[in-house]
C-alpha cells in the first residue's frame, strides 16, 4: 500500500474505533459533578494506572495500548448529542452550567506520561502517569482502562504465543470468529501482530493496521465438488510460456505415479477433493496451500461394526494426545475400521491429492506453497507430511519438495505448542484462534488507575491485603541494567529525588518488605517515562505498528531467560528508593491509627 | 428519550458497529475467487450455523446477534476501498472481471431462516439456514459467526447470572474496563441486558442502545477529600421549602447521634470521608447511593505489629470465604490490630458517615437510596448493614431505613452469588464486571458454519469424532410442548416432510444411536425458523432490546428446571426424526467406504 493508502486506512480506523468520551462509567460522570458542585474544579489530581499480577502466571507483561489512549485524549470532546443524553439521564436537578462546563472540557490541560508501546512492563510500576485537573483525569479512567487492558493482555498473550513457538515458525492469527466481537477481533488482530505474530486473517484488520493478511481455503471448499467434472475445464497457463496447461489431466496421471510411490491406492482418495485441490490451484497456481484432512475419514465404515476406536499413541512413537488440544483425544469415535489406524489413514487422501496437484503445478512452471492440517495428531500427520514430501521429492528428483511448508491449526494453545516442540513436530507455521484472542488462560488483565496525589498532598489506598496498598505520590521509574545488558531492576523514587546514576550503588528496596534490600551498581539506567501529551498535543511521534512489534521483541530480549520460561519463571523485581520507601511507611502510619488490644 | 433520539442513536450504533464485509477471513474470498474461476458462480448452496455444546457446563444457550446479522446483510458491499486494498493484497494473477463481480455483489439473493432472537436454543439445531448462490453464503461465514457467538454467549452468561440471582435482586453489569476493547465493552452491555441484567454502567452503552445506565462514585472520590473543610459550604435547598440547609452541621450532629446507638465510636470514622459523602449528597439529594468501604482498615496499624492476619470465618456464623471469589480471601494480610476483627471492624467508618448524612438528608427532605460495598465478606458485610440500618430505623422512628438498598460488588460471579445465597445474603443489588463481560468460565460459544447442500445435493462431514458429523440436508426444525407447557424436545426433519401435528404420536430418533427413540404427542408444535431476509429485505420486525429481553425470560420459563439448574443439569433432547435419521445414515455409507481386516 502506498503511505497515503495506509494513512486514509489508519484514519477510518481511527473513525470507527469507537473510543469516545462516553465510552465510560456513568460513575465518572457523577463524580464529574459532584467535583464540580464542590468546587473542586482547580483542584489538580496525579493518577497512576499499573496492574498488580502478571497474567498467565508468567512474570512479564507487554503493555500496549497507548496510541489509542494519545487518540482518545486528542478528540476527547462531548458532541451536542452526548450532552443531551446526559441531561437526560442524569437527574433533573443538575444545574445546567455543568453541561456548559463539560461541552467545553477537553485534554489540553492533561499531561500524560507514559512508558514507550511495545516495552516488558511489571506490576505496582505504572504505565500512565496522568496529572492534571482532578474532574478530566478522573473522567479519563474507564476509557484508559479499557484500552490498556485489553491490548496489553493480547500483546502479552501473542509474544507468550511466539516464544514457545521460536523465531523460525510463522504465527497466523485467525480468530476473528471466536472473538468478542467485531472490534474484539480487530483489537485482537493488531495486538496479536504487535505481540509477535506474523499476521492475520482478518481482511479489515490487514486494510485498518496494514498486517500481512493469510489464508487459503476451507473443508467446505472441498465439500462443494463431487468430482473431477467439477474442476470445470482446468486450462492453466504455463507460468514462462503461457501455453495453456490441461491441469486435471497432468494431476490425475500425477496421481497414478504419487499412488506407487507412497503407497496409497488412489481408490482411497477423493476425487472430490483432487477437483477442488485443482481448481484452487488454477485461481491460485503461486499460493497453492491446500487443506488435507477433508476426507480424513474415508476408510472408516458403517456396517454394523460397533468397535470402539483406540488411537494408536505409541504405534508410531508419537503421542496422539498433543498437550491440552481439547477434549477432542479423548472423545468418542464409533465405527473404526478394524485393524486400521487412524493417524495412518487420516491425510491418505488429502496427501495424495495435493502431491499431484502441486506436480502437475510445477509441469506449468509453478512451486506449490504447503498445506494445512486442521484435525488429528498434528505433530504425528506433520511428520507424516514431511516424509511423504521428502520420498516424493526424491522420486522425482525435485528437492524442493521437502521444504513444502506445513500449516497447522485446530485449537492450539501454549501448552499444544510445548508439547508438539517435545515431540519434533515439522511444522513451519501455526494458525490461532479462540485460545489467542479470547486469552482463555486469563481473559482479563487486571490494570487499575489510582489517585496517587491531590493538590501536592500524596495519597495512600491502604488494604487489608498489602498487595492492594498503592505508592503514594507523584513519581518516577527507571531501569536499571547490569553489565551483560539485562534489565536487574525496576525502580521507583520520588520525583523530587536525584536520578539513579551509571557505575553509581542504588539501594533498592521492597516497597513493603523491611528487611528485603539491595544495592545496585547500573552499567546503564533507562528512564522509563516520557511526556506523550501535553498543551493539547501529542508529544510523541506515532510509529508503525511493525516498529512497536519490533520494539517488543528488543525490550524482551532485555530480559533474562529464566524470566520469560513457561514453567516456574522467575519474578522480575520492582523496587522503590529508600526515600520513596520511608515515604510509603510514614504515610502509611499517618493513615492508620494505633490498633486497640481488646 | 424519544423515540426519534433513541432511533438516532441506534442509527450511530449501526454506523459505529464495524460490521462490513471485509470483516473476514482472507480464505472466504480466496474461496470466493476460486469457485468464480471454477465456474461455480451459479451453484446453489445451503449452509446451517450451529454450536455442538451448551456454555459454561449447562444444557441451554440463548440465541442472540440475529439483528446484527439482518443489518450486516442489508449493508452487504464492498467499497472502492475494499476492492482497492483486495486488489493489492490478492496474487497478481487475479481477473479483473473478478473484482467487477465483488463490486456488484449484495445479499438480495440470499434467504435466511433463524431461531427467534433472544430463544432458548440447544446444540445441533441452526440458528441461521443461509441458502442462496454459493459464493455469497460462503462469504457470509465469518461475519456471522463473529455476531452470533459473542452475542449468545453474552446473552446465555447473563441469563444464568439472572437464575441463580433470582428475580427479587437488581443485576447491573460494570465491565467496561475489563471487556475486550471498546466494542467488546458495547456488545457486552447490550448483551447483558438482553440475557436478563436491569442496567450498565456503560454510558455510551445507554445512549446507544437505550439500556437503563447506572453508577455512584469511586474509592478515589472518597480519597480526594482530606477533611471536613472539604466539603465547602455544604447548602442543600429542602426538597419542599426550598429553604437552605447547612448539611455538613447537620451531618456532623446525626454523626454524634448515630455513634451511640450503633455503638460507633465518631474517633472511627474519617472526616475526608464524611465530607466526601456530603458532597455527593448535595450533587445528588435524590440518587445518594455511597461506597462506604473506602476506610476498611482505618483500625489496622503498623507500629510493629507483625500478627498475620486470620480472618474469622466462624465467629459471625458466616464465611468469610464467599465461594470462588479471586484470590482475596486467603492472600496473606499484614498488620493486623491484635484482637480486632477485621469484618466487624470493615464499614465501621462508612457505615456510620453514610447513616449521618442519610438522616442530614432527611432533615432536608430527601431520602438516601443506599450503599456499595466492594470489598470483604460480601454476606456478612451485607447482613451488618443491613442490621445497622434496623437499629438506626428504630431508634429515629424511620421504618424505611430498614428498606435502604445494599449494592455489592468485587469480582462478582455465578458461583459467588449462589455462595452469598447459601449464607443469606441482604444484597438488593449486584454489579458485576470481569467475570460477565470476558466469560471467564469459557470465553468462546464454538458456533460453526457447514455446507449441508449444494445444488439440491446433501453434504455430510464424517469426523472420526462422532460430535462433529453434520447432520446433512435442507432441514426444518420444531419444538415440541407438553401438555404442562413445557418444552420437550427439538426435532429436525427434512424439509419435504410433514411437519409434526399436536395430538399426533411422533416418533423422535437420536441422530446417531439407533436404539435410541421415543414417541412424542405433543400439545404445542411450534415451527423454529422463521425467514428473516429474503429478496433483498429484512422480513421480520426489529424488536426493541427491551423486548428481545422478555423474549429470553419468556422462551427460559418453557424449559423444565432440572435442565436450567447450576449443578449437574439435565440435557435437553434434540432428536431427527425417523426419515431424516435414514437419509443421514444412508448417506453415511455412501461416503465411508467399506473397510479392511488386516
Amino acid at each position: 500500500m502506498s503511505s497515503e493508502e495506509i494513512s486514509n486506512n489508519r484514519k477510518m480506523a481511527r473513525q470507527n474505533g469507537i473510543v469516545q468520551p462516553l465510552l465510560t462509567d456513568l460513575y465518572q460522570i457523577t463524580m464529574a459533578y459532584a467535583y464540580w458542585k464542590s468546587g473542586k474544579v482547580d483542584d489538580v489530581a496525579v493518577f497512576d494506572l499499573f496492574f498488580r499480577t502478571n497474567p498467565f502466571h508468567g512474570e512479564f507483561t507487554i503493555f500496549a495500548g497507548l496510541e489509542e489512549c494519545l487518540k482518545f485524549l486528542e478528540n476527547f470532546h462531548y458532541s451536542d448529542s452526548d450532552i443531551e443524553y446526559l441531561r437526560q439521564t442524569l437527574p433533573d436537578n443538575i444545574e445546567p452550567e455543568f453541561f456548559a462546563y463539560l461541552k467545553d472540557l477537553t485534554c489540553r490541560d492533561v499531561k500524560l506520561s507514559a512508558i514507550e508501546e511495545g516495552s516488558v512492563v511489571f506490576p505496582r510500576v505504572p504505565l500512565l502517569r496522568v496529572e492534571g485537573p482532578l474532574i478530566i483525569t478522573q473522567l479519563l479512567e474507564t476509557t484508559l482502562l479499557t484500552l490498556v487492558n485489553f491490548a496489553s493482555l493480547m500483546a502479552t498473550n501473542a509474544a507468550r504465543y511466539r516464544m514457545v513457538a521460536g523465531k523460525n515458525v510463522s504465527l497466523l492469527e485467525f480468530g476473528l470468529r471466536r472473538a468478542q466481537g467485531p472490534d474484539g477481533g480487530l483489537s485482537a488482530s493488531k495486538y496479536a501482530y504487535i505481540g509477535g505474530f506474523d499476521g492475520t486473517s482478518n481482511v479489515l484488520a490487514g486494510k485498518m493496521f496494514d498486517i500481512p493478511v493469510k489464508g487459503t481455503h476451507a473443508h467446505s471448499f472441498v465439500t462443494s465438488f463431487s468430482s473431477l467434472a467439477d474442476a470445470g475445464c482446468g486450462r492453466l497457463p504455463h507460468a514462462t510460456t503461457r501455453a495453456p496447461r490441461d491441469l486435471p489431466a497432468l494431476a490425475a496421471a500425477w496421481r497414478r505415479r504419487v499412488s506407487a510411490v507412497i503407497d496409497i491406492s488412489t481408490d482411497e482418495a477423493s476425487d472430490g477433493e483432487l477437483a477442488a485441490l485443482i481448481s484452487y490451484a488454477i485461481a491460485f497456481p503461486t499460493g497453492f496451500l491446500a487443506l488435507v484432512d477433508t476426507y480424513d475419514v474415508k476408510r472408516y465404515n458403517f456396517q454394523g461394526l460397533t468397535t470402539r476406536h483406540q488411537p494408536p499413541p505409541d504405534s508410531t512413537g508419537y503421542n496422539s494426545n498433543c498437550g491440552t488440544n481439547g477434549s477432542r483425544p479423548n472423545s468418542p469415535s464409533i465405527h473404526s475400521t478394524y485393524g486400521c489406524s487412524t493417524v495412518e489413514r487420516t491425510l491418505r487422501s488429502g496427501l495424495l491429492n495435493f502431491c499431484a496437484v502441486a506436480l502437475a503445478l510445477n509441469d506449468c512452471g509453478y512451486r506449490a506453497v504447503g498445506i494445512r492440517i486442521d484435525s488429528g495428531d498434528l505433530a504425528y500427520l506433520s511428520v507424516l507430511a514431511r516424509e511423504t514430501f521428502e520420498q516424493v521429492g526424491q522420486a522425482f528428483d525435485l528437492p524442493w519438495f521437502n521444504t513444502l511448508t506445513i500449516v497447522a491449526s485446530n485449537d492450539i494453545n501454549e501448552e499444544t505448542i510445548l508439547s508438539l516442540n517435545e515431540q519434533g513436530h515439522k511444522i513451519d507455521c501455526f494458525g490461532i484462534g479462540t485460545h489467542l484472542v479470547t486469552c482463555q488462560r486469563q481473559p482479563a488483565l487486571g490494570c487499575v488507575y489510582k489517585l496517587v496525589e491531590i493538590n501536592g498532598q500524596p495519597r495512600i489506598k491502604l488494604s487489608q491485603d498489602v498487595g492492594k496498598v498503592t505508592i503514594p505520590g507523584h513519581k518516577e521509574a527507571y531501569r536499571l541494567f547490569g553489565a551483560d545488558g539485562h534489565a536487574l531492576i525496576d525502580l521507583l523514587q520520588r520525583s523530587s529525588e536525584t536520578p539513579p546514576q551509571v557505575g553509581q550503588k542504588v539501594l533498592c528496596r521492597h516497597p513493603f518488605q523491611e528487611s528485603k534490600r539491595a544495592y545496585v551498581i547500573p552499567s546503564k539506567v533507562e528512564s522509563l517515562f516520557r511526556v506523550c501529551w501535553k498543551d493539547g498535543k501529542i508529544q510523541v511521534p506515532l510509529k508503525p505498528l511493525s516498529e512497536v512489534r519490533q520494539r517488543v521483541q528488543e525490550s524482551l530480549r532485555t530480559l533474562r531467560q529464566d524470566i520469560k520460561r513457561n514453567l516456574n519463571p522467575t519474578p522480575y523485581k520492582v523496587a522503590v528508593s529508600d526515600d520513596l520507601y520511608s515515604f510509603i511507611h510514614d504515610l502509611w502510619l499517618q493513615n492508620a491509627p494505633i490498633g486497640e488490644l481488646s
